[in-house]
């Protein structure tokens, strides 16, 4: 989507040079926007783990651009094999958790083995790269194609009215590789001219709505409005809200929903005021193997990250103490949302029922 | 309650000269604990606006004994009639919407004008300030009576493993004289031996809960954590809640409440895994005049509260910058729970439905 007017992914290949992977580093978002060269396998590892990049898909797509960058370097050592080898687990180390990141690199070895040739396990490793990075793209505009209707049919009935969007924590492009899973609709609707309005949750404890998804929706012209996690239920009280879309980390295959800490709530307060509740989310989010969401394993992470915020102040990044030094606290990261309150999921095969038939109906091939 | 094992009110007349009032500013909690010498009405005021001190019973405590300060510099004006008016303008004027201000400043010039000589006019005022802070705590603690029970049968089911209490913002002793109201049962209980531990909601954006509750329950020893704003609703989810008790900033005389951005969120996720929802308050925050919740107006706040943390950061206070410069933000003040979310009132009188029939058999003066 569009930085300053122009257009822009989250990674891709140097133009002039495509030994060379450029990324925006997110770090230092949405207070200075750094693109960054990354040249070698250690460097891509430092900026998964890092969290230069983060977000599903980006981890996949960086992780594949990651092992392309491996075969580089793996025909100027003595031994190919063994140095593709050592940089897959490398790369695999930097963010256990993630499946997309396992994912793309098991992808890119099998693609790199197909081919006998040094140039050839080059090419076809830099065209995997690619491809892993162009598909994330599509199946995110796809999601986008078939979240619209959703938005246009709101537009329509509140006759030129904003339509008013709630979104938590960042499901944006900048988790991908472009365009997002719950902004993806989002960024359909404005770029066709619907007024689109986004209330975004600001995300605490790190501030992904109120950093991220502010910034990028802000770059891309869409009008927006940054609130405390506290306020989503008093806007929808108000009527102030017409739909909520988020992203997810983890969806069963009968339509629990693992998504950042907070989700719930919104859950809660959207069906409580009859506001439709939607998840985005590219068929790789789906947990094939899960029945139910209680059995998601939720990360706690550390309690710093409670005790401070992190934020901007005369030019630098800080941290400031927001809580008795001495007291305790508890950072749970995710939450569960049962179907039960999600009105629909919208995937790049289609929008469909949060329940096992409903899913497994769009995406057959993983019926027992 | 205790700091640092001595025991504090937030405001009291110095022992050693009763012509000065102490109160606790608050504004650098948790990181510096403050006590300020008020020796005019010129310096209350400031403390009221500037919010040295807040909560709705400390400003009312406040506003009465600035008044007695008033009678001080009265005798020695020239005309002690027009001096008092002054006076009580000028506090009147520091925070338009706590209806306790208005309340407490009548209640002293009522008194005030019932006897002649000027000493008499300072003695009686001095009399009612206390009597004013007396009548506050002495609430603070019977609704802390009146709660426990509460506790102690979760305490007994649970065969001696802690309680856990879930609260949101600051309804502790330092927005009282002493107690609190939220926090009065579970002092109630601490102080009697009961193993109790409270999840505190940071309550962005202000962050009282960090800031304010987290600090008082650990000075005076009550075992706690601190937490995102967005974790409540996963935690009562896991089972790990066993109670809410909030506090109000106006609860309607037919049970709904409001108070602090986000306890709608709290009371609906309460309500979905049926953990027991409280609101605790003087009968000073019913509103005998209005029978709908959504009639109760919500104040909105500066945008820079959300686009902002205030922390500590190597001996200081600052803001740093949470999101785009750019972006706008909104900043309710308050929400609305309704009276089918709230399991019960706890009043100083003891605890009711919140219906408005449970309600005026507790307080049968206001009923029409």
């Amino acid at each position: 989507m569009k930085v300053d007017g122009q257009h822009f992914r989250t990674i891709w290949l140097k133009p002039e040079d495509d030994r060379v992977v450029q990324l925006i580093d997110q770090r230092f978002l949405p207070h200075r926007f750094a693109i960054e060269d990354v040249n070698t396998v250690e460097q891509m590892a430092t900026a998964i783990r890092d969290m230069h990049v983060r977000g599903a898909g980006l981890i996949g797509a960086s992780a594949g651009y990651g092992m392309y960058l491996a075969t580089l370097e793996a025909v100027q050592s003595g031994s190919f094999e063994r140095q593709l080898a050592s940089a897959a687990a490398q790369l695999n180390r930097t963010r256990p958790t993630a499946v997309n990141l396992a994912w793309a690199i098991e992808r890119q070895l099998k693609s790199i083995a197909e081919v006998k040739i040094a140039q050839d396990k080059i090419d076809i490793a830099r065209q995997t790269a690619r491809q892993i990075a162009a598909e994330n793209e599509e199946h995110c505009r796809m999601i986008g194609e078939h979240g619209l209707p959703l938005l246009q049919e709101i537009a329509q009935r509140k006759n030129g009215k904003p339509v008013n969007v709630l979104t938590h924590c960042n499901a944006g492009w900048l988790a991908f590789v472009d365009y997002g899973s719950a902004t993806a609709p989002i960024y359909a609707a404005h770029d066709r001219g619907l007024p689109v309005h986004v209330w975004i949750d600001e995300t605490r404890p790190r501030n992904q709505g109120s950093k991220l998804t502010a910034w990028e929706l802000g770059q891309h012209g869409v009008p927006h409005t940054v609130i405390a996690d506290n306020a989503g239920g008093h806007l929808m009280q108000r009527g102030d809200v017409d739909l909520v879309i988020v992203g997810t980390d983890r969806t069963t295959y009968t339509g629990d929903v693992a998504n950042k800490i907070g989700t719930y709530l919104k859950a809660l307060a959207a069906y409580d005021n009859q506001v439709p509740f939607y998840v985005a989310l590219p068929s790789s989010s789906f947990d094939w193997t899960l029945r139910d969401g209680s059995q998601i394993p939720i990360e706690q992470r550390g309690a710093e990250e409670i005790k401070n915020a992190e934020g901007w102040l005369e030019g630098r990044q800080v941290e400031v103490g927001v809580a008795p030094e001495k007291s305790p606290a508890a950072n749970y990261g995710f939450d569960i949302t049962p179907k039960r309150l999600v009105t629909g999921l919208i995937t790049e095969r289609g929008v469909c029922k949060a329940d096992e038939k409903s899913i497994l109906t769009l995406f057959p091939e993983h019926a027992p």
